[in-house]
């Protein structure tokens, strides 16, 4: 048997966790014989540390073979202790009244210090994943205050909005979701970002051949911009199963690796690919192998997709510039 | 690629089905190379039909490549039309000054319209776990509303207890779950269950020989059959994830086989084993192989076993009594 891998996850007794965490203790994270140790970190309020005593009574009512330890954890410097990964899931949600501005402040405040904690705590080759939102600003905090990891220990979630994307086109086209290839979401995971079929495929087959441009253009990007909004309004409460399963499929082809000849959307630290600011946290096209990603370069970018790229980049600047103090 | 399976869940807007449809699939019940269509139920009733589309809005943003179809159903037959597995999910919960006869009532009706509708339009190997309390005797009425299907296709979950025992005991011995085996759950899915650990062992060892009888009778057995309340006690809401993760786990072994040696608690029709009455659907210790289960027969049971195996019988002909005017 392996030696435990150190699973920690944030905002732990939260929705999207309920959905994750379950699915990381049955094995479908690392496999069948990768034992896990679950770290939780909850924020210290008595109504959140009972539902996460619930959680971790049901995780145990599962008998998951694989899970060998659950530790609950207020200190992030204590849930981050020699962690392998890391599920950043926790974030301030927006309240009513709340302005934009101050909403990204009190998250950068949480960010910075979770930043700090895995750079005193975790594994040198941690995998980071953050899901809480504004998540590419949120890691790029976390990031800046982690000096002694590498950059690209650090990555933030936009693989939802790619799934959601590939949905959206598999059902256009009349194909089954896992013939669709290299759909691509470019910037931040908000409003701005872009979902860019120029280099998809169906079945092999050029994506944009396939389906006219007004639907794709009209209909299918701002259908996967607005998706969240869409799920929220069905079901009362935000996307959960399916950002939790998005989470799994991003830190599990970052470990295990990409298909041959597939990107997956990845937020990483910009090396100013595609001549984006360096140092923000943008989402490109991505493939992994050995446990490392790579930005997949020299794709042919339409002046359409660069003035939509420029604009999610745009956003995640206005976003940085807001958060500027808490950035050493 | 193998033929698509179908498999129905009932009740699939609540929130064991959102634990549990996810699962599925991502191919954990049913393995890597069997694509799967889910054919979904729910009420006609505005607010749980918009819960669905929510959940297939999800479903579909999973990009899962085993999941070629989502079906949603309003009509108990049409949503059993040929499928090949069947988690009944969906009851009528106890609302505040329901008696208990009329929540026994409501179910029957619930579950003799599914079980006429099983045995008009499933496939004829159809495996059935009902999840929706009170779970032994709405499996009963299903049972013997569906005439034409073996009887062995039916079954009650209690594999949920049958974890959270198998936990107690790792915690108590201070071993892992992993090597616990062949706990044993009676009876019925409430409050009477008997969780019995005569015959369980710890990496092989007699599970009695390393705990004090004093916690097992005093403390373990009300702990797990009050542990859904504690559940409820804590998170605010009663457990979801851990009894859709037990539901996968019967569902599975049932399907792919018990490991060597080992066995499992399944709620089945009573052939008169262990001189329970025939008809009733009791919990066993089973184990499964080539698709079929089999109650483990002859087990030693002392006079403290018997009367408490006699006490969850009781219990369940007294719910069978109480809707014997829906029992064909």
């Amino acid at each position: 048997m392996n030696k435990p891998a150190r699973v920690a996850v944030t905002g732990a007794a939260g929705q999207i966790s309920y959905s994750l965490l379950f699915r990381i203790a049955s094995g479908q994270l690392l496999g069948k014989d990768q034992p896990v140790i679950l770290s939780l970190l909850e924020v210290n309020v008595e109504a959140a540390l009972r539902a996460l005593d619930g959680v971790v009574m049901e995780l145990a009512d599962c008998a998951f073979p694989l899970l060998v330890g659950v530790e609950k954890h207020t200190d992030a410097q204590a849930c981050f202790d020699a962690v392998d990964y890391a599920f950043l899931v926790g974030a301030r949600p927006r309240k009513a009244g709340m302005e934009r501005k101050d909403l990204l402040e009190a998250n950068a405040q949480i960010f910075s210090v979770q930043g700090k904690a895995l750079d005193a705590a975790a594994s040198r080759s941690v995998k980071v994943v953050v899901v809480g939102n504004p998540a590419n600003t949120n890691c790029m905090i976390a990031q800046r205050n982690a000096p002694s990891l590498a950059p690209e220990c650090f990555s933030a979630m936009t693989r939802l909005d790619h799934n959601r994307a590939a949905a959206q086109l598999a059902a256009r086209a009349g194909a089954e979701v896992k013939d669709i290839a290299n759909i691509i979401i470019w910037g931040n995971h908000s409003s701005t970002q872009f979902p860019d079929l120029a280099h998809a495929t169906v079945s092999g087959r050029p994506a944009l051949d396939l389906i006219d441009s007004d639907w794709y253009e009209v209909e299918m990007i701002p259908a996967v911009q607005q998706r969240g909004a869409a799920i929220i309004s069905a079901r009362g409460s935000s996307s959960a199963a399916s950002a939790a399963s998005a989470a799994i499929d991003h830190m599990h082809d970052w470990i295990f690796g990409t298909a041959a000849d597939r990107y997956v959307s990845m937020a990483v630290v910009s090396q100013g690919e595609y001549e984006i600011e360096k140092g923000l946290v943008y989402s490109y096209p991505c493939t992994c192998q050995d446990g490392k990603y790579q930005v997949v370069e020299r794709l042919k970018t339409s002046d359409f997709a660069r003035t939509k790229m420029k604009e999610t980049e745009d956003e995640l600047k206005q976003e940085r510039d807001g958060v500027a103090s808490l950035l050493p």
